[in-house]
């Protein structure tokens, strides 16, 4: 049998500042809700606030009345894998957008669920055009394009207006990854025709991870409902997902009571603030950020056109060694920012500032270390 | 766009009394740590807290020392899944016992991985004997053998020591379903030998449900090794997730931060109570509960000699309008116990003792309530 230590300590970790690429700082008001006694997961007063939870999902994804909204019980990558095995059957074609570690990951994942993969690839850190996705649906008709809105490991943003109206022309799905924009940046589900979109609740939502938002429109409803086969993974499975989290409230799994209680906490934030108001409190620290670093003879990796207000890279001096500057952002100043990713590892910082991180004085505090460590 | 309602009111649960089939109450201790600001997932200070908890899940599942412990970031039925989809391939030959509503979802889990499936039943509330695996195995070399140690839907505890002398002569590795005992009875995974177990947090363990134990012996690590395909869910995908919690420390996805923190305070309670104490403690609990169970002519479905501490089922009397009672239990009293599930639904009650549930004032409570009401 294992022999233990004979001591474990009391949790105590330092009081970091999260502007990396996630989590991000967590408001005293959703960390005071994860410490709300449980109530059991058939319980009616849950039930109510699943209820709510779903409506804010809807206000927050700017969904239509009849989507489906529900918080996936796990964080993001739960998410992304629900959005994707609910709608896959075996040799189902699926297009698939890469420019970035995170579409990586899509192709990854929907070989998996033996969907017929075709990629489609930009280079990291620029953006697909309409065009560019009309040519390939035109040989390939698949039945789902998926595409990052705001790619975490680029910091580009995924203009989708256009390419929305190009794959429903071709009758495919639209299947968005909204894990960096959702509440910081307009999602606009029903406004540009999303099918199907997943995010996580650590970013620009700012409550902790464990339960991710996950939405799911009209007409991918439909082919969930027209499936021939069983979703190949169970505890995703939204044909029985939507029996507990609809009118029927046949048990499936329990949900992660705490984390629901948190993710509602910080979507009535994002309610009472108002999205347009949290759009622009995100754009307006950003060009703090932006404007701070050009001073520190630092710049932007990605053009201001397509550029992220919630995330950063940002290019780094040559010769720096950026570990060693990061280790000293986190142990002189508390300070967390992100490293590259894949292909951009050592290469850009990823700055976050999102949800209750994106707030001026920690975009100053962020200068102030990087000067004095820079100097 | 959805038309949010104008208020959403301060979340406000009853303060229930959690005595059903989960989750049970959680500690305050354990709740305040929910509370704690977030760290990184890759923050050095969580890699110390990781190592930690996974030492710990090795002491409550009483592991050797060179299995791999893991939190899944999920509830119970994601380490359910995680369980077996990591160690099943196509057209693997899987037994699966089922004695009740859980041992059913493993086989509808299995063939979704596309297990070679093989059931063995015995009526729900009883329990498998050695000789029956063995004459079972004996014609179906089954890869891996699967069986619920705690059947949460019936309330019986299976003994594991023969069946797993019988699976492993011959060379099968078991998984055992330790949802309902783990930290509530002894798992003993070294002394009976298993190699896959998995369990929930929020039953004897008493954590909020969102980071479930899986604990992996040598075995079946080197089961995993040896696989010729990907596993078939990317999330759960443990040849990935050893190196993000090994020593690589290779980013797979963002740890569930505060409910790894909620783990870790509530295994850390269990280390403080031993194994041995809190066995006792729900034994001498459960005692207390069929006593008093029978001064109301109320009886436990399952024999003593193979009911289980943490769970009881009980046989409701003819003619009980059993919801509402159960109604009355939650609106009048604030306490939840549980109904029937599947084939039981209606026919009994579940009453769960579990963890922080499991204590003497708690019982006397439930018992002069039910008292009052049904008098």
């Amino acid at each position: 049998m294992a022999e233990p230590a004979t001591y474990y300590a009391d949790l105590n970790p330092s009081p970091r500042l999260l502007l990396g690429a996630g989590p991000s700082s967590v408001h005293p008001r959703v960390l005071r809700v994860m410490a709300t006694p449980l109530v059991g997961h058939l319980d009616p007063q849950f039930i109510t606030l699943m209820n709510d939870v779903q409506q804010l999902l809807k206000f927050v994804f700017e969904a239509p009345e009849d989507a489906f909204t529900i918080p996936v019980s796990g964080t993001g990558t739960a998410a992304m894998e629900a959005a994707l095995c609910n709608f896959i059957e075996e040799d189902d074609p699926v297009l698939i957008c890469v420019n970035g570690y995170f579409g990586e990951r899509l192709v990854d994942m929907a070989q998996r669920y033996r969907a017929d993969v075709r990629r489609v690839d930009v280079p990291w850190g620029e953006v697909f055009s309409a065009s560019q996705i009309n040519d390939t649906l035109s040989s390939f008709p698949a039945k789902i394009v998926a595409i990052v809105h705001a790619e975490t490991s680029t910091g580009a943003l995924q203009p989708l207006e256009e390419i929305s109206e190009v794959v429903h022309a071709h009758g495919a799905l639209l299947l968005v990854d909204c894990v960096t924009s959702l509440g910081g940046l307009s999602v606009g589900m029903e406004r540009v025709g999303i099918d199907i979109a997943y995010s996580g609740a650590q970013k620009c939502l700012s409550a902790p991870p464990g339960a991710s938002p996950l939405a799911i429109g009209p007409r991918a409803l439909e082919m969930l409902d027209k499936r021939q086969t069983k979703v190949a993974n169970w505890y995703l499975d939204m044909t029985m997902l939507t029996k507990y989290w609809g009118p029927e409230r046949i048990y499936h799994h329990t949900a992660p009571i705490s984390s629901v209680y948190a993710l509602y906490e910080a979507l009535r934030m994002a309610y009472e603030e108002g999205l347009g108001a949290r759009f622009k409190r995100h754009r307006d620290n950003a060009h703090l950020l932006w404007d701070g670093l050009g001073a520190l003879d630092m710049k932007p990796l990605i053009p201001l056109d397509r550029r992220l207000p919630s995330l950063t890279t940002v290019q780094l001096p040559q010769g720096l060694d950026e570990v060693a500057v990061r280790s000293r952002l986190l142990n002189d100043y508390n300070i967390e920012i992100a490293g590259g990713l894949g292909a951009f590892k050592g290469k850009v910082w990823r700055i976050g500032l999102m949800g209750h991180s994106s707030r001026a004085e920690n975009v100053i505090t962020l200068l102030g270390a990087l000067e004095r460590i820079l100097s």
